[in-house]
């Protein structure tokens, strides 16, 4: 009997060219097909919700495939993750869970919105196990103005000014930015190894969380970028109002480096 | 003018086959031996404190070079991470500090011990953005066992027991352990990377940290295994006393794999 099965997943991006199957190089979806046919034997197309860019992380990533293997559904992750491991070397993803869901559930179009969180090391010292999990800053940035810039992004708006070229020309960049956080904390109490008996680590971890109903191409990592050039002072938070006004990519910020950027959850 | 530099190195241990040079493999000395000898226009010969194993970090590894260049020692940190980071792409290495030393002076020779962190994600569920820095133990370990068995191995003794094959026969096996510290802690305050909305995880975080006047063959990983098993109560603590005065490495637990172990600190 063929099943319909919803799978949440996490990956460390760094060694895929993201997540769509490409012919000769190494992607999630890609992976993760060869390890479920191997597990269903039989060939598998797997859905997945977002189409995360080469060295983006995830810790939510949702995916959908139908099946006929007897397999009960809550040993599916452990059989995936075992043969990603051990069988594959595959240890950079892990099956979180998996769940049996109606016929015409659809991982992409049955979403309700996402959670993403960017996360950045402000400092001029970065231990070097974090590099490929943090987008380093040196200046010091200012967590009040991008606090303030983020209140003029929150909501439903025209979010073109932080569309990447290469979206969907004709299709509607209206979307709803349900929240946006920018949280601040002492890098002492995260990730410690490079805090050995240091005492002299200067700095501060910034994380920006956003949910909102969609995203456009890049959109979080503009959004990530534009907050950053506020928190050093380039543009003013005010400034941030008439940029998604305007609709103009160019005068937003840089989109800042994919390794910051973590799919936290997908909503149903 | 020739000057004796000891540099204070961090590096990620994954991507490289282990601290000492070889050829046609990448090592942290060769691929801190090419940044320099670019760096000084002369062929630079790394002297490193310890020879750590493949998969092996470290957060203070020392070594020490002597070099004509005219570059102001305080600078030379910057000028190797930016050849490491920007040209070779090595991000994985990291010069955190310079000093000049007297002529005589030798990153191994001259060295009064060393100190260890051994970590253990002590849980079901180990993230992926971990895999390459802790042991992931799946039983739950009783640290107070753990703590008990440390008493025996703290102080001056025969670490026969402890050393691996390849070790310098006719070479004394004494040494003396310093300190000897089991630490515990939830895993929700450290490296959150994977704990993204859910409130799911179960487990703890170990530290196993050891100083000492010098360490032999695989000591470190050989004692974190041992501990590991007394956690388990495969091995009793008292047993560990009797392990200890056998001077038999079959009796000791395994070797504890080396992506958990950092080197933290050299004493001079």
């Amino acid at each position: 009997m063929e099943r319909n099965i919803l799978l949440t997943i996490e990956y460390d991006g760094t060694d895929f060219s993201g997540w769509q199957r490409q012919p000769d190089v190494r992607t999630v979806q890609g992976t993760l097909e060869s390890i479920l046919s191997r597990l269903c034997g039989s060939k598998i197309s797997l859905n997945g919700t977002s189409r995360t860019d080469a060295g983006v992380h995830a810790l939510g990533q949702r995916a959908s495939f139908r099946c006929k293997t007897a397999i009960p559904v809550e040993k599916i992750p452990f059989a995936v993750n075992n043969i990603a491991g051990e069988v594959m070397k595959d240890g950079d993803i892990k099956v979180v869970s998996a769940e049996e869901v109606s016929e015409d559930f659809h991982a992409r179009f049955n979403a309700k919105g996402k959670k993403y969180r960017y996360r950045i090391r402000n400092s001029a010292a970065m231990p070097v196990f974090l590099r490929n999990y943090r987008y380093r800053v040196w200046k010091e940035l200012d967590v009040k103005l991008m606090r303030e810039a983020a209140g003029y992004i929150r909501g439903t708006h025209d979010f073109a000014c932080f569309q990447a070229a290469g979206g969907n020309p004709g299709e509607s960049t209206v979307r709803t930015v349900h929240s946006l956080e920018v949280t601040e904390k002492s890098p002492e109490t995260d990730c410690a190894e490079s805090f050995g008996g240091r005492q002299d680590f200067q700095g501060k971890d910034i994380d920006i969380e956003i949910s909102g109903d969609g995203f456009l191409y890049n959109m979080v990592r503009i959004i990530a970028g534009t907050l950053v050039e506020v928190g050093m002072g380039k543009i003013s938070p005010e400034a941030v109002k008439h940029i998604v006004e305007s609709k103009d990519r160019t005068l937003a910020g840089h989109t800042a480096p994919p390794q910051g950027l973590f799919l936290v959850e997908v909503y149903y």
